[in-house]
């Protein structure tokens, strides 16, 4: 019979890059549910956040990935958005559209199918500390 | 018993960044498919355009979004794509690709699990209108 | 009944930004799994390699797509990750966390539902020969 079973993950961020590891708690979302063989999907709700996998040491956690960000949407620069708005999260809204809300897992045997220094990770780009909401979905 | 359904959105474009909302023809699909706790893969068929979430705001979709992707791939660079074909769209490749062509969103209740200043777009990098097709395939 | 396939493919690469077609092996993993309608989730073991889509021709392969993460992540730029393990791929773990490890593409009467110019490709940053695990999961 197919299944589809939902957890949700509450998770506490600083905001300005924060980059979390949420690895374990997906695991413990996929052990709970006794899903053996299927997918996961790891959605944040929101539109200044998103979900990658790194391998999550502190060189690429603290530094390198926000200089990759800092290429493409620098904090600095002018945003029509915040035009908009009055605020000053324009840079965090395109760095998530670019990375992308979600990811999908594979689950064999019960496993997430990453690799040894391979971790989930969501990263919230907005300019303040957030309660991010991740959804994990899964399907067998 | 497991379940697959097919809504297929023919979506009308003016290429160049154009970033269409296609949040409520997603979440019709759903409603029609009547698929109430399982997943929806949004799709787009074709390699110059691109699939994510943002919150659809002027600023955002008509100006800070593109200023990103000028960023990775200028429309005024030299492709070796456009050597090949002896046309203009390396740019648009190069962003669809990087962008990706897909998003999976968890459906609960029958409804998309967005955030409420979060919508689906696609965007569409290539340098002509175009009449997209987007497939959304839905699993439960 | 529900139903959860899984191929497992070995692909050696070269690393550099090596961009391979994987496309008729996915296609091949659809066939052999008698999958009709349903997703196909293909998803890269690995820290150092990512999966998009885009047209395989030379132009696009050889040289634009990095050009474009040469501006986002570039190969000589110092990069904390290299600090910590005194290696040489700090570019190659920030432009797969960007590209991210996996697509999921729909399946309908047992093709790919990809556009004639669309392939799926594995695009390895390391800066060694890799041979790397892509999983195909698929579900119906």
């Amino acid at each position: 019979m197919a299944m589809t079973k939902t957890e949700k993950l509450q998770i506490d961020s600083r905001g300005n890059n924060d980059v979390i590891n949420i690895t374990d708690s997906v695991a413990a979302a996929v052990k709970k549910s006794d899903v053996k063989n299927g997918v996961i999907v790891v959605f944040v709700v929101g539109s200044t956040a998103g979900i990658t996998t790194t391998e999550y040491e502190p060189g690429l956690v603290n530094f390198d990935l926000e200089a990759a960000f800092e290429k493409i949407a620098p904090k600095n620069a002018m945003y029509e958005h915040e035009q908009t708005w009055h605020d000053d999260n324009g840079h965090a809204h395109v760095r998530a559209s670019l990375l992308g809300p979600s990811i999908t897992v594979p689950v064999i045997d019960g496993q997430l199918s990453l690799g040894t220094w391979q971790q989930i990770i969501l990263i919230d780009f907005d300019t303040r500390p957030r309660k991010r909401t991740v959804i994990c979905q899964m399907l067998s």
